[in-house]
Parts: C-alpha cells; sequence; structure tokens
C-alpha cells in the first residue's frame, strides 16, 4: 500500500534498544528503569486479578483510580478536577497524546512544538491533516523566546504542545513560563497540550509546574501523566489526561475507539497504590536525583561535558572533546564499540540539530550505572 | 473546541451497560462473560509480574506471544504468518481496527461496509477523511447480493471491511463468501480488513471460515482476533492482526504512535496459555453452543422469534408479537420495565432498519441465562 507517513522509520527507542542488544551494551538508550515497581503494587495486581476484575473497565477509566487521581491533583497542584467528566485513563501517555492531537487537530490546523520534541507528537499531527510549527530551543538552557513564539502564532494556529519536564532536554518550565505561553494565546482559541509524564521527577526547586497550576490555561489544556514513569512499570502502560469537561468529551469520542477501555485489574491495583502509597511518589524526586547525582559525579573524571539537568530521568552529555561524528554516527559507534548505547538528539528535531549531544537514561541500577561510567570514562 | 466528531454520542455499549446498573437490570446488552477466565491464564499473569517483566514489550509485541500465534495460525488455518514481519500485538481488537483503517484509509478514499456493523469502524474512516459505502444486510439472513456489492466499487475503493462470525447478526461467512469478494475486488488495489474476533465461537458444520485460508485474499487483508473474548477476559485489552509484511509496516507506524506496546506481563501470560492450553479454544464451540441452546430453549415460551444463530455470544431476537416500539426504545423499556438489558439493531445501521430485533448477549453463567428468560417469558 501507499503509505501515509512515507518519512516514518522505526522509532529511535526501537532502533536503539534493538542495537544495544544486538551488541550486549549497557542500555543508557530508550527511558526504562532496569529495576521494578513497588511490590505493593505487583500484590495488588495480583489481588484484583484472582478476585475476578478482569472484563471491560468503563470507557473512561475505573471510578476508584479517577477519584484517586483527582484527589491526588487537588494534593498536588492545589486544584481538584471532576472525576467523572476531566479525567480519562488511557493506554500508557501514548495514547492521550494521540487521541488529544486527532480529538483537537482539523485539516489545515497548524500545531506549534518545540524542538528537540518527543517523536509521537509529529505522526498524529500528520495523520490529523495538520501542520507543524517548530521552533528549534538551543542548548544548554533550551529556552523559549516568547517574542520569537508569539510571531509565529496564525489564525490557523489551534494547538501548542509543550513538555515538562522535558524529554530529551532534562530542562523544566517554572510557573513564569506558562504565564508567558497565557499572554502569547489567551485572546485567541488556541488549546494546549501539556505533555507531564515527568512530573514526579522534577529537581529545581520550585518544583514541577504543572500547566494545571495555571487557572486561565487549565481551561483549555489537556495534561498527560504516565503511571509507568511514576511505578517503574513502563510495561503496564496506563497513563491519563486532566482536561475541561467539554475538550474531555471530545478526546473520549477517539479514545472509545482508539482503544475503548484499559486493563481492568492494572487500573485497581494503581488505584489502590495512589491511595495507599504516596510516599512512593513523594520521594520520587530524592530517588532520581541521587542516581543523577551519581552519575555526573562518575562522569566528572570522563571528557564528556554534563549539561544540566533539572528534570526527566535523562542526562545530556556533550562528547565534542572526543569525537567528530554527528550525533546518531557517534551513538552507534558508542554502542557498538564502547557498549554503552545513547539516543542522539538530532532525532527530535525536524530542523538542523548540529550539536554534539547525545541522551543517556539514568534510570538504572547503581551497579549499571558505575558500570556504564567506567566504559565512557575511558573515551 | 468545534468537534471532530459532531454526530458521535458514547457507544451505545457504555450506554446500556449504564442503564442496566441503574435499574437494576441483568445485563445481556454490551458483549462480556460474567464468569472468569481461566486460572490458569491467572496464575501466568500473577507469575511474570512477580518475575518483574514489567517494562516496556518490544512495539510489534513479545517474541514468544508473536511465535506461539503463528503456530497456533498454522494449526487452525492451514497457513502459517511470519511471527516477525506479519503479527502484531495490539490494545485489543479495537486498536487493531482502527490502526489498520488509520494506515489504510487515505483522504478521499472509500471503504465499503456491510450494516448492521460495529460501531468503531465508522468513526476511524471518518477521522481518516476516508467515506463510508454502506451496504444494510437484511435479516434473518443477513446475506450478501454480490452483484449489487460489485456494482458499487469505484476507482476510489480503498478498502472492504467484513466481520465473520457477525456482530451483531449473528450470522457467520463460509470459504464460498471470501472467495465470491476475491472475484469483485481481486483485479483492484482494494485492501481487506476482516474482523475475526469471534472465530472460535463459530457452530456451523463448516467451522469458521477465515481470510487467512483464501490464498489470493491473505495477501491484501488485515485479519483481526481478540484474546479478550477467547479467555473470557475482555478487561485485558490484548488483541492481534495479521496481515502481509508490507501492510503490517504501515501499521505498525500507526501502532507505534498510538499506544507504542501492549501491557507486558499480560502478553507473555497469554503466551503461556496458547502454547500449553490449546484445549481452551478447541473447546469453546462447544461450551458456547451449550449457552446458546440452554437460552433458546428457554425462550421457546416466550413471545419472542429466535433468529437461527451461526456464531458470536449474541443471538437474535425479534418481539414483534410484544410490542410496537421501535428498537431503541424497546430496548430502553425491556431494561427499565422489566429488568432485561438488550442492543438494539437499529444502532448498528446508518440507514433505516425498521426491523423489530434486538442482540442478547449469552456469554453468562446458567443461572443468569435462566433468570433473564424468565422475566422474557412473561411479556
Ligand atoms: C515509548 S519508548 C520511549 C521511552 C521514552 O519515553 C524515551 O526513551 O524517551
Ligand atoms: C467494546 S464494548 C462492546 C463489546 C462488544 O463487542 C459488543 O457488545 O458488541
Amino acid at each position: 500500500p501507499q503509505s501515509k507517513l512515507p518519512a516514518l522509520g522505526t522509532t529511535i527507542f526501537t532502533q536503539m534498544s534493538a542495537l544495544a542488544q544486538q551488541h550486549n551494551a549497557i542500555n543508557l538508550s530508550q527511558g526504562f528503569p532496569d529495576y521494578d515497581g513497588p511490590d505493593y503494587l505487583k500484590a495488588r495486581l495480583a489481588f484484583h486479578v484472582a478476585q475476578g476484575a478482569n472484563q471491560y473497565a468503563p470507557m473512561t477509566g475505573c471510578a476508584a483510580l479517577r477519584e484517586a487521581i483527582a484527589d491526588k491533583t487537588a494534593d498536588r497542584y492545589g486544584w481538584q478536577p471532576d472525576a467523572g467528566a476531566e479525567v480519562t485513563i488511557t493506554a500508557g501517555a501514548t495514547e492521550a497524546l494521540y487521541a488529544a492531537i486527532t480529538a483537537l487537530v482539523r485539516r489545515g490546523d497548524e500545531m506549534i512544538c518545540f524542538d528537540p520534541s518527543y517523536d509521537s507528537y509529529g505522526p498524529a499531527v500528520e495523520l490529523a491533516g495538520g501542520t507543524m510549527t517548530r521552533i528549534t530551543l538551543q542548548p544548554p538552557a533550551f529556552r523559549v523566546d516568547w517574542s520569537q513564539f508569539a510571531g509565529l502564532i496564525t489564525d490557523n494556529t489551534r494547538l501548542v504542545i509543550v513538555n515538562t519536564p522535558h524529554n530529551p532536554s532534562a530542562t523544566s518550565w517554572q510557573a513564569a513560563d506558562f504565564e508567558a505561553l497565557w499572554q502569547a494565546i489567551g485572546d485567541r482559541e488556541i488549546y494546549v497540550l501539556s505533555d507531564e509524564v515527568y512530573e514526579h521527577i522534577c529537581f529545581t526547586a520550585q518544583g514541577h509546574a504543572s500547566v494545571l497550576a495555571h487557572p486561565q490555561l487549565r481551561q483549555r489544556a489537556v495534561a498527560v501523566y504516565s503511571f509507568g514513569k511514576t511505578y517503574h512499570m513502563t510495561g503496564w502502560r496506563v497513563g491519563y489526561c486532566i482536561a475541561p469537561a467539554a475538550i474531555t468529551a471530545e478526546l473520549r469520542k477517539v479514545h472509545q475507539y482508539l482503544t475503548f477501555s484499559i486493563t481492568t485489574p492494572v487500573q485497581l491495583a494503581l488505584a489502590d497504590m495512589l491511595r495507599h502509597e504516596p510516599a512512593h511518589w513523594q520521594t520520587l524526586p530524592a530517588f532520581y536525583q541521587a542516581k543523577r547525582d551519581r552519575l555526573v559525579q562518575a562522569l566528572a573524571a570522563s571528557r564528556f561535558e554534563v549539561l544540566p539537568c533539572e528534570g526527566t530521568y535523562f542526562l545530556l552529555v556533550d562528547y565534542s572533546a572526543i569525537s567528530d561524528l554527528d550525533d546518531v554516527a557517534f551513538s552507534r559507534w558508542l554502542t557498538e564499540h564502547v557498549g554503552v548505547a545513547a539516543i542522539p538528539l538530532s532525532v527530535f528535531c525536524a530542523d538542523a540539530f548540529p550539536h554534539k549531544l547525545v541522551r543517556l537514561c539514568f534510570a538504572k541500577q547503581d551497579a549499571t550505572l558505575d558500570a556504564a561510567a567506567e566504559r565512557l570514562c575511558q573515551l
């Protein structure tokens, strides 16, 4: 058949994980932990399966989970969404992003995003018949120039996608960034898709700034979250999104034909976890900060230059002192010849991104981080 | 926001299940069993979770599951797909249908389907910018007039969607139907989406006819299957599709941004089940035929006229002798005043379908079927 996504190959994460396996490299490429999630959560899944909670969940998600999410959101961001009309459980954050873009972007609409950007935004916009306006941010700070942004808004601009803490740059927005966004779009019918899957992996003094904490923006925003990242269970495939009722209604029309509903016993186990083990997410920043610091310290003895990491479980390193290869070639070389798999940054950019940066995932056991650092220090 | 699916409400299954709950009715509407899946399968899920198989599965699906599927397919349909290039694990059959339609239908393309038809086909085509040509089949036989079908093919026809055993008509195709389809489309670039989620719930002497058993058609078909139906676990949300490598490549481009990958420990448990308990699916027709026959016999004492049921776990009944209400009104009345929830047939049809038919799900414990029949016999 003729391809509807002719330019698209297999995602970089699949490619690099396969290459890592082939060369038996330490895999710091695709973002997933090499440790397991909480025993309590696993036990609760086994419990609900044994109890027979194995038929279709409600299309919107199990009430127990939506209510636990609403309460936790109030706790954390000072505003409580309506569990019935504003919270939807999805097949990972991936489905939430796809459903939101499909529901909001019409043929001819423009979406603005900031490159480097996560690779799933583009194809969803393309399939919806929209176009993508990309603003490439520059390392090391990856800051938005808001007057440049304002100049790119047109009558067709429909959706802005933001991501904080940001994958792959590891930077994090503050409340002032959301306010600047509001100033730029407040007087138009422009929606915001806020990818906040690393909400609990933020190391700034102020902590994670959510779109939900902005009283005006949240009235036109879809905020997207991931249980996989928070509970070290990337393979369980449950995420959720929070959006005003009118947006949620449209998003659910898509969701109900995309996946219909999400694994029932997994939802119930996650509801138990949210209710009974809030300490897990409350201590997550400290847990990941220790891992970040361990890797940063170990790399101090290397020729890599480490960039600041404000959030996510990724660290950017500059290899200018080591190699002249471009970042894609360097990532392959690093995997094949040094035995450490990394992700090049340029694959997240539509325009040229001629920096010598690769991304390392530090959601790994200390021994894994130490072994990888030892190899990297030999360069 | 302006709706991209303005005509669309909440799916009838969600509506009727909610109404059933509200009125404490016996729920024979939405198709799901009121009994649990095999203990072995549940134990294997708990095992893989405990073992730590909790991170991202490969985007295409776990190799163990894809290989078990390929072997079983060879067993059952006399032809073995390539587990690597032709089998993809999806978030239920729902995601497979959506991904296939999104990958194959371009703006302006036409898709042909047979009404009454499952409600997820239409919205996916609409979102892809295609149009739907619908052929309404008539009860009780719901047979296709192949010369009428041939007359509807145009240069823009891109995809035909078939479904056997058929939900909601409970009829089943034979190999000759697929041959007639091949004769009608063989000389054009037209693809086939074959929804075979009830492959193991077929009561005809010849058994289920799969598109995969047709050597020419399978070279341009996506065949879609569901573990939820086969293993009484509709809430686990795992299905799969089989298609030639070139089609699969396009379908996976969509799948990787729709859901990326499917719940890992559930996939591994299903692989174990396929390998070690083939008797489960081999005995499924007898299991469901007993339930069908029980309900049919119980309704012999009622004023409902029972239509033939060749497959699926649904039975159509004609209520002409009981009420003049249209089928939507009758279904609501039955739920609210008789305490039995059913699904009207006309909601599966875009054109008028002025028949007095409702659908009853018999994937229920014998006691549930008996209690429902007792109420229905009082009318
Ligand atoms: C869905 S696989 C990619 C995991 C991830 O989010 C990343 O590595 O950036
Ligand atoms: C996805 S909920 C609908 C279940 C079903 O297939 C049916 O009742 O027809």
